[in-house]
């Protein structure tokens, strides 16, 4: 029966070791991972249009994690009486894509080559930003092996088309997910107030089927019901954006919007997607550490995803 | 019909420009303005009874501002399916009111001047503040242009009448409106816990037509009922400490207390008061950035007033 | 009758004077505590797994304690028309206990020796942590005072037996209070995720007679149902782990959770137990200000302590 | 022969204990002093002209001194083969000065009955500000008690004399000081680039008597030749704006000056001070800590203040 | 003959007012600038190898600009005994070039125009960055206009060809200025330890021109003979990565390198350049200000920038 | 021939990737260890007497060793004309050693059982702390290896016998090595004012063959008398406690002094060392991150590390 790590030798407390994801393995060969999860660093922000420093997400959000590394054989949650996250789910680091700064493209090309790594690998690919930008790679890498359903979390509709020539910045990734063959459709939560979409964006998304609800509106409807909104049998892929959190526990991030959801209101969704949906992929993005200095939003980010994660490999 | 601001050559992003509020144009000569909106700034802080530097509220509340600035032509909602603050509304940035160290009263002057200024031009004056204690020239200047109602969000009741000399600080500000002949009366929201205020000063309010309400007091009436509480058919003068919110969004002030308003409690109060009531002028005070190293509270400010100015407008 | 503390000479306003707990006469020598209250810093902080600082939080917290301290003769609190920790409740502040860097043990002893002193003279202790491990020499020191029923706040279980020889680390205070004899029980409120507690922790709080609930079972039973499952007429001992809150209001602690409690369930909590039980001795623990930067963690362990005692001294 | 303090029970680390400075006696009686240096918080921060803050001067500075509080039996210096400030030197700690917000001249009131109360006791008033308007009420304290030759280290020469009316803000001091009967010279150090004062201010202070010298003027001229220019067998008030230094090491100030000086050219021009001059009296100020996230500026305030202290009383 | 500012109504302390660079006017039209110094804001950051946020050095170096901003009728000196930015030297604000995000190539042409614009109307441009990359469109903009001689003042080379396809990023602006015709020389000061320009670069510098010298070569050679290798009669640009200081005074960069330049020996050889060379243009580049928290290094920005117009317009 | 990093497929930014020392392999099995240099992180900080927080010592440290990381085949040093750390210097990173709370001892021997298999494997051991009393596991494990003689760079003497029973503080490890038989002396630089260590402690030191010098002594003898003074031939072992810095650029440490070395005065000396003696371990310690909001401190670690490698295997 599985060990707790703390049994053969070393205590591991939080604050010691080398920060990868949740101090798994961390494995720069992208040639031989073999595991269930590949986490990946995307620390590309030149795609923000306010605050910048999501480059530093991927890093923050390892850290972070090393809060939730006990060292347990697996996370047990009194409430749902359940071990998450036991040795049997086997999770790598990747470490981050390759970043050329000035160069959005490279940039971007280079996150696609890694999630494409972890999908031929047989991993569930999860993605830390990096501004949401970095989403459109992750989209275009599973071109051909979809068909995905997108769930976003995000303050922002993200659905500007183009605008002064940019189509791939942290304003265009929905449009760009909503173009491709292999995404069925959207399903955009948390969605409030000004951004960079225009009324326009907002018509182009109903019109290319959308599901858009407000933090209020999911709040009216409740997480059944808008559970039940995404459609039966879809393979989902999460993107998560954390200003889709209110500012209040999520405040390090590039274009923060009060209102936001909070954590059992996510977290909770999260569950009910992992269990009724095969998710296919995962990128949580715009930790931007400059503007966390307690670290509650790096914290935030660990915890949803580690959580997540569970619900997902506890219920395959 | 109105363009979108970026289609005339500029994209003009958030972090781009001088940053004055809402990136509207900069009217230093107040003898010239001619706008619906005239924002202020009002940088003195030294009514303060613990922690200073709300005389950088208003730098801090411009650059937040630079936020909701995407350039369009006006800021849909679509929550409301409506579109904000089109092109129709005019709004400029005067700058701040001339502040002289030491001197209270010659500082309380120039602010009374500024507003003054504001009223003459036929404008909506929006002052930011600056301690509590600008709202008392704010108020002043509304002598012979009354009647006004004051609603008050904010933390702490603010009743002193004197207390060690002390009239102008900023636990005084209630007591001086209630005193004035031009206001009717107050509606006293979010105040808990204690303050400067003693006993007497809430038997006084009260004594002097003060309907005052906690924040477990609202929630428990409801925005509705609570809306029912403000006379119908009054002017209402909104005065915003932050400190009324939570320090969980709006830790960035000089005295925080707890358990205070979330954002959606507000926004739907001011929606539903510039539905029903004319506004006749607005303050928001005590954003204190050097407590804010997240930029949260003044992010806070800048939505709040924006979104109050579109309903206000929309309403008209 | 009471007369208020600005009504004779000074005016003492929050930012003024030496920083006792709420301003506090200093009492440095133990042997002659004549108190109803004696306050004690615990600033001790080798026991944490992941951030340190918590030796700065008893300074932290008495700094915050005086924004509370307006020199009212008593704190009126106009939700509940009452005032609250009038003269009569005479409120000294010991000073901190001795810490020895490096010798765990020792400095446990000194904090034991502190809180004796405080129930010798007949005071309430209300020790300021220092990490959780510091409610161990708590405990102890009610040694013979007892019996003593514990309600625990906490995001964590803290029932870790012994790990790699750790058996007074901050992982491992409740397993040592239930081991007591003059500890009748443990009600354990707000315990979310993952900690240092594995399985088998659970599973031994609740052999030896603990309630866990968390969060969300607290919200779902309700205030009145979760004061009904502490033995009616226990003397409780409140520990009060600052990371039980929600990091959107505390964020400067050690090892934030997200999901914890707001501002008013945990009031309310209090108000309740003060209401129905006796009320033996407090700690409050893990606030660390190095993480604190807006001091909102601070002041909101000094409004709930403050706001306790009143409640406390109002039903006596 | 003096005991070390921890070898009398307590160990005694600087981060333990109520932090008054240097951890001495709290003495709010100033009716009772019996002291030969006295400490006085002077926190009055409405005369300053860009950041605020420096009334939380004498809490940080306090806090900072405990660093140097590791209850020997005095300061053993090796590199003067000296120890200071033995047990013989009876230090107590005032607490604060009273002060009322907006209100200028009776805070300064009460500064200068705190200086008097110390210099009624015979004690060596040491004052800690605020901002450098403080020392004012200092100055007028010493009436009828000099004379007293003024050395100043500073950015700035702060002798505007009046301006929009102002006479008693943070840019007047000197001028006020140059004034007074019982003043007889000013040595003004470090003065450098723009500032408040305009060149007439320049002509005035030299008219009155003033020696003014930049840093680089002092790095030339040397430590000696600069000792040399203060009036043999004046007595010295020393008034110590800590912009004086350079904002490498003192950036939690309000006006920071880049260029200023470094720790040992003053440590060794207040050594040679102490060495041939009577100090009469002391003021330290513009410590503004919410701009000194460091501590830094603290802890240089303090160890100057403390190695100061040692000179004058090794000197006596 | 000029009058202080001050006495014409306002008192305009620093805090108060819109935050132009000096609180000189805004003129957005910049086809009708006319001044002598026009100002220009690059807030362009995609061109950084390590920590962003140079976006917002123009917003940081404007409001730090405004402690130098008295409202005196000039800068009066006492080292100098000299009046400097009198009246008629005639600043404006031009506010920023537009910025598109994720588009290195748009972003750096809207700046070339705004530079272009500024020495259309005969006035010094001053461009305020952003990174370092900003250099480039500015010395494209001289183009047809010199010939100019370069002095760099920087930690770092800069002096990539380019690598990974990048010409463009704030490692390769000074190998593009001396690929300019309009460019005939460079001395680069200041530079020192391992950069992204590794020893071809050096190689490549030295084979092309450039006069490079670290630090401590400066200070060997001290700042007449430093002065002495800049070709005479040359007209300078300066570009002046902030980085080239100190940490101890700078830390609020991208990239810092400890061993910089302090304050003095870069005013000093500024105040030499002005006195025997025309100066054409200047660059002030890597201000970050989240990594400023104490604005230390936005100060030094504006405090060296105010002083090097001061010393060109005296020289004039 | 040495191929730089970026030709092979990865431009690999300072700002990508797992951060381990300079972007080494992480090598966390012990036993197969080969390497020239071998870091490990002692992340223990339960030795502080004042602020805590060096446990997150050796994560800054590597984060900021990635700005030193440009992939070049060796840093190339213009000053020197020199390539350091060339390809045929391997680093590896070991991880960190573990840590166990409130035990002193089993950590301590857990840090030594690290340098233990470093030097096992030929390695050069470079520990991170962690608190200056990682010192005493590292100087342990090299019983049977010396002798060594100690060069120690730092603010304070930490010479303490015993106090308080506490013998394996952070002020206690000098005299820990003193009493080694493999240690044949110490040369201490840097001490300065007053710290735990009393007048005895110095006594003894000086009778157990310490070269004791303060910065100012250093300064005064110049760095060639001081190595001179450094027995020829010796082995050196080196402890830098990076509060041997001036605050200026190390303000991120528990207990800073100000006064302290710059950064060339300690290269220099690091160069005149690595050139005339054997090296044959290294620690640095106190980095304390939470103290380091610009990084500054982090980068001065590194920066000094990275470059006394360099001219350790520049001159084997």
């Amino acid at each position: 029966m599985a060990q707790h790590g703390y049994d053969s030798g070393r205590l591991n407390l939080p604050f010691t070791g080398i920060a990868t994801f949740a101090k798994a393995p961390y494995t720069p060969d992208w040639r031989v991972l073999d595991a269930d999860v590949a986490v990946l660093g995307a620390p590309f922000d030149f795609g923000t249009q306010y605050r910048p420093g999501a480059r530093f997400g991927p890093r923050a959000v390892r850290e972070a994690s090393t809060l939730f590394s006990f060292g347990h054989a697996g996370a047990y949650d009194h409430e749902d009486d359940a071990t998450y996250l036991g040795p049997d789910v086997r999770i790598v680091d990747m470490g981050d894509a390759d970043i050329v700064h000035t160069d959005t493209e490279t940039s971007h090309a280079n996150i696609a080559a890694g999630v494409a790594a972890a999908l031929d690998a047989g991993a569930l690919p999860v993605v830390i930003g990096g501004d949401h930008s970095v989403n459109i790679p992750c989209i275009r890498a599973f071109a051909g092996r979809g068909p995905i359903h997108v769930v976003q979390i995000d303050a922002h509709l993200d659905f500007v088309d183009v605008r002064h020539g940019v189509r791939h910045g942290h304003g265009n990734p929905m449009r760009r997910a909503a173009e491709q063959d292999h995404v069925t459709g959207l399903t955009q939560l948390g969605i409030r107030n000004v951004s960079s979409t225009a009324k326009d964006g907002y018509d182009a998304a109903r019109a290319m089927g959308s599901d858009i609800l407000s933090v209020r509106q999911v709040r009216r409807l409740g997480t059944q019901a808008v559970l039940d909104r995404i459609p039966p049998g879809a393979t989902v892929y999460l993107t998560l954006d954390i200003d889709g959190f209110c500012p209040s526990i999520a405040p390090g991030t590039g274009t923060p919007s009060h209102g936001g959801f909070l954590y059992y209101e996510v977290l909770e969704l999260l569950q009910g997607i992992a269990r009724r949906h095969p998710v296919a992929g995962i990128d949580l993005v715009e930790v931007a550490p400059d503007y966390d200095p307690t670290g509650s939003t790096g914290i935030l980010a660990a915890q949803v995803l580690l959580n997540f994660l569970g619900f997902i490999f506890h219920a395959r």
